[in-house]
Parts: structure tokens; C-alpha cells; sequence
């Protein structure tokens, strides 16, 4: 089925925010079959709502908003709305028990333009909003679906994974795309289109798509096909190819893998970090659970530190520098100390984009991994790029404990 | 003037990319002047290229493509311009050469299909590409100027500044809109709008626009208006209303201002975390140059390590739990000790998904900031996010840290 995403919205219109709520959407939609024919961003503006929304309805059998539903803009969209869907506006009441819920939690009193978000078109089917105030709208015709969502991007993903999800895989009859996505880590991405151009041959002849999705967390290779045997032959060729390189498929990451790896051995896990100031960390943290894989780590800004909370021996740091093999381990055998984990990690190196030195340029990295009996410290040299060089910094730490484990 | 933006590309539409193009080109002709209408993002496709350039030709001015010039789908792009504006494809010199010389610095030589992309119709005023292949094209008839740029961002951005930027100078006569964003920490968008109801009304009557910008790390409120000087005078104002929940403005981030309050303080902060889990310190140390106002922070994940490395008596979370004020006091007092710095933070809470119980809901939260001096400890209940919270938490402690200072 063919479907149009309309992003509404000023903000996005002037440049101040990036729009990926439509390419989270477009995603979703493409994974469930849908092609996307449209995404248009327009401004919080009944007429051009109107516009966009009428000169898609005869392109597209499923048309999804977001944005234009925040206690400001609110009224012009759902107004809009009910002119196109007819009915009238009504109190939906499990929206006002949630938005009830939601302010008596934060101790604060509901303001009347809050109420107000509870209402919507009695033509619509309303999608409660979990995570917010605004709740969705589902609209159907005999010939399309409209859905609007609220636009702050974690309520938009929450409402549909909770509301509309549900909903359209009961209604979808058409064939899916089958896709999946091999992980890989430590293969620059022009090593890796050499080392799969004839790969890439067979799969053209056998009309399987591939896509390379580099970022600092590694490569991630996509597979898309409409036959899933296809699609099994080629993934399984592809990570023998890759071997070592590829750390998991499809939704999974390194911290993902790397917890789950420590979880069934398990092992708890501690870090000393410098240049990466507690990016590792949060990388780990952010996935739920991780208290029972990870007791924490220390984030050693300053040598003083290093020496006093790692105790690294300050003549260590005075001879070797503190981005060195030397602190590294010294920083491993406090981890070991201070936290008495199974598996240490350090990182000391120069993020940038001051602190290079003869012979240590902007982001030479020493990264250390560490269990009982074996140790793995290794020199890295990333970019200029702070905020690259702490992201690659954390994952290449994470990678070489998945080696270790 | 009205301009639209066309972003031309199937990778956009399966969601494989985010479009960071649009947001970068609607911000630079926003600050040229031009309203941004709407925000378009089609296939390659010939069909969809003149659907999408004929719907908007009658309502702007001022038309910009980006993508849809790669060696692959060039030749749709521009055959397609060839039959809307007329002329032929002919060859443009300046262009050639770029691309010869592009090739002999990487030491390879040029392909046919390289060569192709110095073709031109002669419709258009060229724009030389300094960054890649395909040069940019500006067509110009009594009544529309409609600009194509390829879609890689640093050679648009390129062409953008290098050969459209001084034409559109030259070219627009029209006044330039100003802009102020005043960045807020600490009220809910709800209370802003009925807090500003009369203000936006004044707003309004002066010609000058506001948005609010909501996200974890404050709302952001940006003035819009032809007119320096009330915009000025509507700032400052805003300020007055909104008092201490002002903490920057324009492109101020809390994590900026705190580090650099802390500097010109001369003073050092470390961190403890439980729930935040080194997000804050992420936070503070992805800036350039923290380790000045830094000296580091301990994850403590582990009631045992907030025993063990911060000197958290065990009777204390026995007794109050973890997530409790006392325990967060006692978590200030270890950072003092472990890092004798000036500022201590703390934080102990319940990130979710699991972890709730009877009166500590997920998203409870305690927050201590403290000075050798002066100490707040404070309760928050966020959401049912994990992400959202440690988002939250963190900057909740980074304002708490700025109104301590």
C-alpha cells in the first residue's frame, strides 16, 4: 500500500529542529510493507494542513501526521480534522484520566489547555498517549486511513508501537518486504565493498537489496528481499564472510550484546574511563537491568584522580604520559581494585581538540579489557572529532570485551 | 519571498537516512528572509520530480532540490529539468575540469560516468561543485528561480555558500528576519503557554512569532521578527517574566553555561551517579576543555560499590532505602571525599522500566547538589522512560548546579 508522511510544524520549517520522526516513520512503515511515495513537512497552518492532507488522499491508501497536537497548536489541527472527518469535538476520557494521571504524578495541577487535549473529533478512533498529553487520532474512509501523532518523538514512537502497531498488522493482508541486518564491527566501509564486490554481483542477479549503514557504533549491513529463504542464504554467507567482524543481527548493538554476553556468563563488568567521560558507561546503563552485568565505573578526569580513586602510581603518569600502555593498565588493575569486577575496562586517550603532542596526535586512544587471567590493552589513533572519537572510543571498548569474553 | 524545499531520494523514504539537508538549507534561507512553505522529500523518479516542482512553482518563489545527482540517477534529474525548462544537455567546461582534477588528487582516473556529470542543460546557470562530481543548477524564468544542489551535505553545503549564497545577496532586496531564542529549564510547555497567553497576544499585535521548542534539556522559546529592535525589547521582557528558568539564550546549552559558570568561578565539579549512570557526566565532558571544571564522577550502580567507593553507610539504604534523601546525602558527602572538589552532585533514582514500589513510582528521583557551604536535596518524579528519565535527571542536576552557583 502506498503511504505519505506529513511532518507539521514551524519549527522544522525554520531549520531549528532535524525532522526524524520521518525517517523513524518511514522505516516502520517500509518494514511493514507500505511504500513511501511522500514526506512533506508544512506549517502549523489549518489551510496548509488541508492542502497537503487532500493532495495525497488519492495517492496514498495510509496517511500518517505528527506534530501540530502540542498545547499550542493543538486546536488548528484537531479543527482541521473535523472539518475534513466531520463529527465534533468530545471529551475522550481515558485521554483525561491519563493526562490526570500524568500531572498528579509530577504534583502539579491540570491546566484547562491540558483538559483541552483530551477532546477530539468523535469521527476519529483516539490512540491514548501513554507518554504525553496529546492523545493520537485514527481516521478511516472507505478508500484510506489517516493517523495524526503528537510530534515530540518519544510519545509519536510510543503511540504507535503501543496503539498503532497493533492495529496495522491486524489490517495488513499485503506481503511484507523481508529485511535483515548483519552488525559488524572494526571493517572500514571501503574495505568491506571491496571484500563483497562479487557478493554484491550474486546478490543483484538474485534481486536482493543491500544498503551499508556506517556510523560510530560500526557497519551495519542490510539484506532486503522479498524471499525470506533468499534473504536466510545470503545473511549466513555474509557473516561467514565477515567472521569475527560481525557482533549480532538486525536490533542488536554492542551494549545489547556485550550485556547479554556478561549476563549468561555471568560476570559483572567495571570501568575506569578519561577521554570518554562517561559515554561507556552510559551506554551500558541505558539498557534496562544492567545492575545485575555492570557495578559501575569511575570517570578519571584529572591524573590527580587517576592516583588517588585508581591509585595509578603518579611516576607511571610522570614517565609514560597519561594517555599511555602504561596508565591503561595501571587504571585496569584499579578497576580490578575498586570495584572487584570480573571484567575491567580503561580508556585514557585525547578526544580533541586540544591535547595533541609530538608523536600522540587528536585521537590516540589506548584501550584496555581486562578479566582475571587474560588482558588486552591496544593503541587506537581516531579522528579530530571529539564527540566521533568518544563514541568510537566507548564502542571499540566494548567490542574488544565481547572479544574477551 | 515563499521557497520550498525538495529533497530528492529513495534512500530518505525507507527511512535509511535522516534528511539533515532540509533542516541546514531551511535555516539559511529563513535567515535570507524567505518563508520555507513546505518541506518536500520524493523518489528518484521523473514522474515524482515534475509532480512535486509543478505543485509548487505557482505558490513560491523560490525552489531548492538537493539529491538526485548522484553518477546513478543523475540523468533522471536532468533530463527532467531539460523538458521543464527546455534546451539541450551540453557539456560545461569548468565543471570537467573540476572532475578531472578531483580524480588525478585521488590518483584515479575518470569514468565515463563521471564525465557525463559535467553535462548541463542549457537552460541553466551552472554552480560549480569544489566538493564532488555533480555541479549545482539555477533556472530562472519571469516568475520562479529553482535551484538543484547534489545531495551529499558538504558538497550542498559548498555550493550553497561558495556560488548561491552571493548570487541570492545580490538578488534579494528584501528585509532579513531576525531571530532570539530565550532557553528555558523547568516549566512545563502547558504552564509557558498560559503563563505567556497575554504575551503572545502583545506578540502577535507586533508582528513578532514565537515557538516553543520542548526536549529533556529545557524548552526553548524563539522570537521571530523583521524588526531588531522589538524583538530586543520582547526578549528582554520574556526574560523578566520567566525569571531564573531562563538559563541562555540562542545556542546556550545547560551543560555549557554550568561549565562555563565553573570556570569563571574558578570552580571544580565531580559527580556521583546511580540512575543517570554517566550521562551526566557525558554531558559535561563531551565540551571541549571540561577537565578544567571537571575532575570526574563515580557511577555507583551497586549499593555495595555506593558503599564501598563513596563511604555510603549500609544502614542508611537499609534503613531509607537507596533511592532516598539520606542515602543522596550521604552519596554527596563521599564525593567530597573522594574527589575534594568544590561542587557535589548526586543522584539516586528509579530509571524504570522495573524497579518501582509502593510510593516510589517509576521516574521517583533524588537530586542533591552541594557546595562546601550550601546543600538542596530535592525529590522528582519524572516519567515511565528510562532514557527520558536519566535525560531529565541530568539536566535537572545541571540547572540545580547553576541556581547553587
Amino acid at each position: 500500500m502506498k503511504a505519505a508522511i506529513i511532518t507539521i510544524g514551524d519549527e522544522l520549517l525554520i531549520g531549528q529542529v532535524v525532522d526524524t520522526n520521518s525517517a523513524w516513520l518511514a522505516e516502520k512503515l517500509t518494514e511493514l510493507g507500505f511504500t513511501i511515495t511522500t514526506i512533506v513537512t508544512i506549517p502549523d497552518e489549518a489551510t496548509a494542513i488541508k492542502a497537503a492532507i487532500s493532495s495525497l488522499i488519492d495517492k496514498n491508501g495510509f496517511i500518517i501526521t505528527t506534530g501540530g497536537l502540542g498545547p499550542t497548536s493543538d486546536d488548528i489541527t484537531k479543527q482541521t480534522l473535523t472539518d475534513l472527518y466531520g463529527g465534533e469535538l468530545v471529551l475522550h476520557e481515558e485521554s483525561l484520566r491519563n493526562i490526570e494521571h500524568l500531572f498528579s504524578k509530577r504534583g502539579i495541577p491540570v491546566t484547562e489547555t491540558n483538559k483541552k487535549q483530551a477532546l477530539v473529533p468523535s469521527s476519529c478512533l483516539p490512540l491514548v498517549n501513554r507518554y504525553g498529553t496529546a492523545p493520537g487520532m485514527l481516521f478511516e474512509t472507505k478508500d484510506h486511513i489517516l493517523v495524526t501523532l503528537p510530534g515530540v518523538p518519544f510519545e509519536m514512537k510510543g503511540i504507535f508501537n503501543d496503539e498503532l502497531l497493533p492495529f496495522l498488522n491486524k489490517r495488513l493482508q499485503h506481503q511484507k518486504l523481508s529485511r535483515v541486518t548483519i552488525n559488524t564491527f572494526g571493517i572500514p566501509e571501503s574495505f568491506l565493498s571491496d571484500k563483497l564486490a562479487d557478493f554484491e554481483k550474486e546478490l543483484k542477479a538474485n534481486d536482493v537489496k543491500i544498503a551499508y549503514l556506517p556510523s560510530p557504533s560500526g557497519i551495519r549491513i542490510r539484506l532486503t528481499s522479498k524471499s525470506k529463504d533468499k534473504l536466510t542464504f545470503f545473511a549466513e554467507e555474509l557473516q561467514k564472510r565477515l567472521g569475527e567482524h560481525v557482533f549480532g543481527l538486525n536490533d542488536d548493538t554492542l551494549p545489547k550484546i556485550v550485556s547479554e554476553r556478561l549476563r549468561k556468563e555471568k560476570k559483572v563488568l567495571a570501568v575506569a574511563e578519561s577521554c570518554t567521560g562517561g559515554y561507556l558507561s552510559h551506554l551500558i546503563t541505558k539498557i534496562p537491568g544492567s545492575s545485575d552485568i555492570f557495578n559501575g565505573g569511575i570517570v578519571a578526569y584529572s591524573n590527580e584522580i587517576k592516583h588517588r580513586v585508581l591509585g595509578v602510581p603518579v611516576s607511571i603518569m610522570e614517565n609514560h604520559g597519561a594517555v599511555s600502555k602504561e596508565t591503561v593498565n595501571a587504571m585496569l588493575d584499579g578497576v580490578f581494585k575498586v570495584y572487584n569486577s570480573d571484567i575491567a575496562v580503561a580508556i585514557s586517550g585525547i578526544a580533541g581538540p586540544t591535547g595533541a603532542t609530538p608523536g600522540k596526535p587528536l585521537g590516540t586512544t589506548w584501550i584496555g579489557v581486562a578479566s582475571k587471567t587474560k588482558r588486552v590493552v591496544k593503541l587506537y589513533t581516531f579522528g579530530n572529532l571529539r564527540e566521533i572519537n568518544i563514541q568510537r572510543a566507548s564502542y571499540t571498548a566494548l567490542f574488544e570485551v565481547l572479544k574477551l569474553l
